[in-house]
């Protein structure tokens, strides 16, 4: 049984999961601050027996084993949790292995594992929702490096119709300043789901996630592009996407895939499991 | 010792490279049309005794071994060169394995192994010299998937006081289109080093330059960021890449090395030898 947490800004998520992939005792805990929170997060596991913890978190992380801050949240903007050591009260809870990545690395994982990428060593994966951010798988492994990957805040040309500034509170308007449900919900006043599926928001939307698309076909070259959280859940959306991918790739890159886009950008398969499951899958 | 080709659009340079990484008998091919190139090239191996061919070939390619256009060059714009078989013509010269890859993560692999970013596992390479392509080795292996990295067909924003509407025939305001050194004689009528150093040309290229290794930042993590290629021999550019990208990753990703810019983004370490060492490196 491996211990499982999909920690995220709005609730940590707590599981256990066997090898047939069947998550028991699933809990929800509020993300409020690290102290309440993470001491939940301890009281959950204290009577649990699991061989590995893995978690899948919001970042950023560091994740250079050699850091003095290896497993904790470093630069995040969201109050309370800059500088917050998460692994740490998990290692002297438990004496087993603990692995930690991005909730979206994991979920990239997890989506090649057994979710809409099977079988692909080369994924990109998006989550849109009140953040914006994506994962990198290449060659089976998940990208680190420097850091890990930071997808929500690459550089994106404005939709011309947009004058909207951004949200982002570093960049402004990259990625997720311009796309996440956030910068979604300044810009209009209104949740984005309540904006009617013709409204040019939704053209919008799809220009900046069709230019995440196109970087990621350029710089990483994945075999499959997938798309979670929220806002996706408008089903419009994934086709502008692709139209608007279609559009600025201009059939420069050429693969037979790419004629097929319905099967290159796709909804994520991992559903509302993809943080867990991705948790489990890091420490395999 | 291993035969090495460096294929570019201008010329095709062949080499003979021994253990100790010296290069013997190097010859430069104009790059005219594939019967008259190639048939030099094949005449240049013909009575030479190699183990191994290692190619590092301008783009794109097929790098697809299930693909009946394997070790093709495919879309490129340059006249002739289209759908051209690179790697036939050797294997049916030589009995010998032949590993072909794109210049600039050939190039990517040499900075790796004996140049500027030696000791590093994730690199990004990139040449800005008539064409702007990026090369990406990650977990010390050059990035394929679909195809391979195409870094110069990224998006950018405009600098603000540039209204050029870009040189690339497939999306007209690429990286490339905006920032080769082509782009640069299009845009200002003149070639690029005879335009002074406090030309407004200089700004924008690093501008464009800058957003580049930002998003190589956010979507592969690299350690180190390595440029060659003609356009940099402008020794002032690189510091004011540096200086733009320090603005715009505004202090979102925090590592030691990028307090320290000048040894994160760094010239070339190769030289002149990096297209044949990296076809060394390949055969590896």
């Amino acid at each position: 049984m491996i211990g499982c947490i999909e920690a995220g800004g709005t609730k940590f998520v707590c599981g256990c999961v066997d090898e047939n992939l069947t998550i028991h005792d699933r809990v929800s805990i509020p993300t409020t601050n690290p102290q309440e929170t993470l001491s939940l997060v301890l009281d959950y596991f204290k009577d649990k027996e699991v061989s590995a913890i893995g978690i899948a978190s919001f970042g950023p992380l560091d994740l250079n084993l050699k850091s003095k801050t290896y497993g904790y949240l470093t630069t995040t903007p969201k109050p309370f949790w800059a500088w917050t050591d998460i692994v740490g009260p998990l290692r002297v809870l438990k004496q087993v292995p603990i692995v930690i990545d991005t909730d979206v690395n994991a979920a990239a994982l997890a989506e090649a594992k057994v979710g809409a990428a099977q079988g692909c060593d080369h994924v990109v994966y998006f989550t849109v929702g009140t953040g914006l951010g994506g994962g990198v798988l290449i060659h089976n492994q998940l990208v680190h490096g420097l850091m890990h990957p930071e997808f929500g805040h690459i550089g994106v040309k404005h939709h011309p119709q947009d004058d909207f500034k951004g949200a982002c509170i570093y960049h402004h308007d990259c990625l997720e300043g311009m796309a996440s449900g956030f910068a979604m919900e300044k810009r209009w006043g209104v949740k984005g789901h309540t904006l009617p599926s013709d409204h040019i928001a939704w053209d919008i939307e799809a220009y900046y996630l069709a230019q995440a698309c196109v970087n990621a076909l350029m710089i990483v070259s994945p075999q499959k592009i997938v798309f979670g959280g929220g806002v996706m859940h408008q089903e419009h959306l994934l086709p502008r996407v692709r139209e608007y991918f279609k559009t600025l790739v201009n059939e420069y890159v050429v693969s037979d895939i790419l004629n097929n886009l319905d099967e290159y950008i796709v909804s994520a398969g991992c559903g509302d499991n993809a943080g867990l499951l991705g948790a489990y899958f890091l420490t395999q």
